[in-house]
């Protein structure tokens, strides 16, 4: 599990003065880049290899609203891996108190050359490597 | 079940091309409140009476990118209404095809005075009894 | 000029309760992608041809705030062409009374193959008669 | 002058495979909020006294693409400060190497109660000391 922070953007309230909902979905975003960055295999690195993960799935739950200038703390893990899809799951709380805010999970599949989907070790089998060694890790 | 359209912004758009996948859920937004706009009940009249209508929880799936300029049909419709909550479904498609690019749901919490749950048939009686109806119709 | 609406959705509001001023630039974009399809010259077409029109300036003055739901008219028109430079102007006003909410100006480069700045009547002498021939127009 | 860092976010991107434009007004917004938060009167404090700053107007130049991934600099600094009025400075930079791609200025009126235009210096004297003062350093 792989732990960054953010902080509220007044572009990201809205009119009834918290978080408007979309923008945990970006947050999810910086999670999973901040998790591969310190797994030693940032998302840029798939990208230059020509490989593309977009998002196939998510499952959101918003509990307690986030508000301006607050400071949260966003968990991300990874929840399942296989050849053709990996699932990262988020915990996004306030870092003042531990309030849970919104949890998640998004479900994306490896794109080879020309978007076509493909499995992992063969696109990238060091990459595939990692992944299967730090998502087998006891936390 | 209610029709809108929306045509994608150059900055709804990411780097893969493609339409950023958290922007379906604005035009969930838009689906909704067109629906409830055509339903006689706009948004806006819940909100002039004190009763918010947040997001808790969402699925969505995402089947077919959409990219810049593309027209998208977005169809909205009520899966499920309860004194408490509603759930609305949608699918965006491609206007020009009908290529299925995203289908969500995303249910939502009545809050009256002070932000409480509440329930509708109490919060706005005849608000309840127009959405109730239009629900159990036959499309 | 062109005219064409835009309805406010809660995800462009604010927690001051209005439209969080950054999306103006987004409209200005409807704007002129609107002005350019109706001149015949989508911006798709631009980019089909290998040419970007990336904005490199902008002036913004904001007088009075819209809020969630308002529909908005933006006029947009070309004020300044040039073979390397476009300059589009836009009004932002309140459909419902005129009421003018936003203007600005956004200056926009030509370029060609390698993003390289060009000169559009050599990247696309025809693109670049119908601009001359629109912009010069009496309105 | 005051230095805050921002990530670019795969959402901030967009088709031409750079940060969308208007994203550069949010990491203004970014830029401002440290400034005053360093300062030692963080935004939320003025909107706790019922003081709104609402844009009014922006100029901004981009000079240089940023791109997902990179880590900018935004520096921010207070340009001009009257009793109706407050303008800042940004300039944003590639943390990497330094190279600027985007300077601006947005102003900013003083409301108080009933979203009224206001003075500063009778809205909050000591915000206005604190803000004369800082003004005033040499950098």
């Amino acid at each position: 599990m792989v732990r960054t922070q953010v902080r509220v953007r007044y572009a990201e309230t809205d009119a009834m003065g918290v978080v408007y909902h979309a923008h945990y979905l970006v947050w999810f975003e910086v999670g999973r880049n901040e998790l591969m960055r310190a797994w030693g295999a940032p998302y840029v690195d798939f990208e230059r290899r020509g490989i593309l993960v977009p998002v196939t799935e998510a499952r959101v739950r918003w509990l307690h609203p986030a508000r301006y200038d607050d400071l949260l703390e966003v968990e991300t893990r990874v929840e399942r891996l296989t050849p053709a899809r990996i699932t990262f799951g988020y915990r996004i709380s306030r870092a003042e108190d531990g309030r849970l805010c919104c949890e998640g999970t998004t479900t994306h599949a490896f794109l080879g050359p020309g978007g076509r989907p493909g499995a992992l070790p063969k696109l990238a089998p060091e990459l595939w490597a990692l992944f299967r060694e730090r998502t087998g890790e006891k936390e």
